[in-house]
């Protein structure tokens, strides 16, 4: 598996195409050349390739990891009733809310995502922050740092999600301040991670919500569940269908080039490259995802 | 197995909401009590109970099985760049084109449906809709019959499949004639099957493309994985996402009442009830699809 | 006056910015150095330069004076309630119908031309059609003849005016065959004026509905007023705003190259040469209007 | 010309139909009983009846002249680069922004009157502020104050425009900081004044910038005639094009219950009542206007 993974490393680092993202400057300083993968399975053991080593910020890759947190604190129809579970078929950052409630479609994408962040339990913005990072850590098995530099980065050029947090708030949907959700929002972004976390991270998750090297149980079963169902059918935003089509796995992207992708009872899988093609997926990632999918027959169908 | 599925049956009698299709004046002629379910295993047994031997016409659950066959003639990349994989988040009948070109969003809505028609090989519409009947005959195992009074029915009240289609002739998506692409069209809608037909259908696309009882290799394994993937994430339309989050099978409904879901490696599933819900699908099927999943564990994730 | 056209004339001769329509075969086989000016007085006379005695195919020009027929015809309530009267900020061809009911949002746009063309009284689509013809002929003060090679062409190519007629006819807006709906607006379409006739026919509007030439009372005045907002707020399409900011008079254009102009109480103005710009409008037809409207200020504030 | 207003204030005061606006908690505070009318000559008299002289919060009013205020300051071609000038056929609180650019659609809706207002000469948002409510008070011929309560309600309740300006900021169209950009539109909107106000400012515009009373010369004669020109395309939302059709002036009304319309070249009229339609437009002030424009012929066509 190890000698697989390094195979594929080794066959991937011609590409070079993509571009590293810019509308968070500090993404723009990262080194494009990295290239980590790591796979963990369910007895507990990580083989890496490259980089997998290195962290980087975690962007929208939190996404279905709070969403988790939210579905665990609150239950699922509490969930659904503030946001929705259906592919909006639209980018990362579209205003896509139900007209009238204002609900977003779905947690995948950014106005969604918020919304969940505000639901999680806590008394106060840090508090719920601590208990995001403390679920996100209980899925990777140690303690994630935050990145100040790129938290600070996205603070200052976070006016689209700003917009969209004030139009839920118009309409009810959000019920909080804006800038507290907002600033556990871009918290949770800023959280750092390597590919191997973001493998055990997905393991968990493959594994019905038990943590297969620390044997914690992060999140009950039904909840795994209903997040890879989530990430299936919205986690690749506009490209969710073809890469259902052709992957088969779910699997969420971030802009700083990861991608988590989970094999259910099999496998958890973290890439990170930070080169993005144009709908802001890691070149490199989307390609290892593929190979990896079909060397080892994980397409869920 | 055949048990359960008669203790299922009999608890979802009760259930009496929901309303007939009016839009083809000839479905509302059916008798809403009807109700039939099936289970096909790859073994090549069929369960049933109800009214799984009544047939209807399969509307929109012909779409799957369409796409299957045109991706067995032209192959996968050809056919994408015709029809997309994308979830519109729309509804059945939604003007979803991609602006410029026409194509529409994925193969499960009308207009991707009457595309994805066209594309089937065949001299004419004629010979074009005998190999649809062929295959899906072949799928089913058994030679489906054609509902004239329905067909006329819908060749009456079809307006907006029509103006799809010409929208999509307008922009050059659609390459043959208007009136020849939705006659075959609408033929394959009033193609006639019975929950247990359907069932073994399913259970051929659950099979790799081999029909369990005959061992007739309808299409290449491939095939089969990519129409399951398409039809987990564009079978039931507007409702996809929640589907696969609560029920987790790639599935298909139709207007007439009947749904297809899938098992992959395991079963095929054949439901027919005409009551639908306001999406459009079948009160009981959609009930039964449930318990179904639940009770023996069904879900993807 | 007379010099004043020709000077004007001249001066626009050297602009040959634009490109011939192409969407109807037979318009790009049109001279494209043709140009016509031409400028009725509310007392009978007609100025005219250049290539004003040239005819071309009416086609959307024709939609105001079906859209006065209609009024005069119904009464405005009743065409109302089944054509609105809002700039929809769209194209020419957009499908702009109100969710639900399908009416079309004005009738300067395709879909609400075909609409108000199908709301003319007449038994039987060839009645109604002479009708029309003998409308447009009592703006113009003769008989128009028919264009039967831009009609062939019209017909051959008009599947997007097809595709909105079946989605208006699906919606039970359009309450006739789609078939006959269309036969007489592109009849209407491919009636054949010149930049003198269009003239007469704006400045007939511009005289509350009275030929000033033959006297005769067309359509009563509060028709023609109401014709004339619908120009001022829908005649340009999705430049309609700009328009009635830098020239400030009710007109419509037709993609043939003509454009007809109205000053109330003063003018009728017709102008005509094929080179349309991205918008589909007369480069020079536009160019003229803008001097003339100012050289003579015309500007309706 | 007062006898005639007396006559239809009083006419109109048994219609009691509408609501007041509640988005604005302060403003669902007002007597709904109020009814003024006011109509400015050229020659600087005032006819008014009824609650003429109550000050009421401009609100939207406020648009058209801030458009002025910028139109003067940086000429047309530099207003319309940055704010277009097409009816979009929405709400006034739409999203209508020019996909990739974020140019807001017209300065009538609230986007493109955030956007206009932030293009107003001025060093800092107090000094931007003095200067438009200096151009206010001259087109009223008085100083106009500030309802500090309408203003603190409006801070408080101002989701939806803070999301605008962000999307607005997001896509580089607005240049300054969002608040100080809401900061100068609120109290524009919060500016205080009556009917008889109103219709001065209206008769302003009617006689191309210079104030009938004061005799002063607010802004040059094309930027009153292009500010008409705005206020008949876009002045009432998504009912422009049938308040053209119907009463014929270029207007504008705010959620307080004003509207101001203009003659060209005639009148200024301000009307009064707070009570609005679903539109949000003021119903004794809508049907007020329907009654001058026919009794006085105002219609511009």
């Amino acid at each position: 598996m190890s000698a697989a993974l390094r195979e594929l490393h080794d066959s991937l680092l011609s590409e070079e195409g993509g571009t590293l993202a810019t509308y968070i400057p500090e993404l723009a300083r990262v080194d494009p050349a990295l290239f980590g993968l790591a796979l963990a399975t369910l007895d507990g053991r990580v083989h890496a390739a490259g980089d997998a080593d290195v962290p980087f910020t975690l962007q929208s890759i939190s996404k279905p990891f709070v969403y988790a947190r939210a579905l665990a604190d609150l239950g699922l129809e509490a969930v659904l009733s503030r946001v929705g579970a259906e592919p909006s078929g639209e980018a990362f950052n579209a205003i896509s809310l139900e007209p009238g409630t204002g609900r977003p479609s779905n947690p995948m994408v950014n106005a969604g995502a918020i919304l969940t962040t505000s639901l999680v339990s806590g008394d106060g913005p840090a508090a719920r922050f601590e208990r995001i990072r403390d679920t996100l850590s209980a899925f990777a098995g140690r303690r994630l740092e935050l990145d100040e530099a790129v938290l600070a980065s996205e603070l200052e050029t976070g006016d689209r999600n700003r917009a969209l947090a004030y139009l839920m708030r118009n309409a009810g949907a959000l019920r909080c301040e804006v800038d507290e959700a907002l600033d556990v929002y871009f918290r949770q972004c800023a959280l750092l991670a390597t590919a191997e976390d973001v493998a055990v991270m997905a393991a968990t998750l493959a594994n019905g919500g038990v943590n297969p090297r620390t044997k914690e149980a992060v999140v009950p079963g039904p909840v795994a569940e209903h997040v890879l169902a989530l990430m299936a059918s919205c986690g690749m935003y506009d490209g969710a269908g073809e890469w259902l089509l052709r992957v088969g796995l779910p699997a969420k992207s971030g802009v700083s080039g990861g991608i988590v992708a989970v094999s259910p009872g099999q496998f958890g899988i973290g890439l990170f490259s930070p080169r993005l093609d144009v709908r802001g997926n890691s070149v490199r990632g989307v390609a290892a995802s593929r190979v990896l999918a079909e060397r080892f027959q994980l397409h869920l169908m």
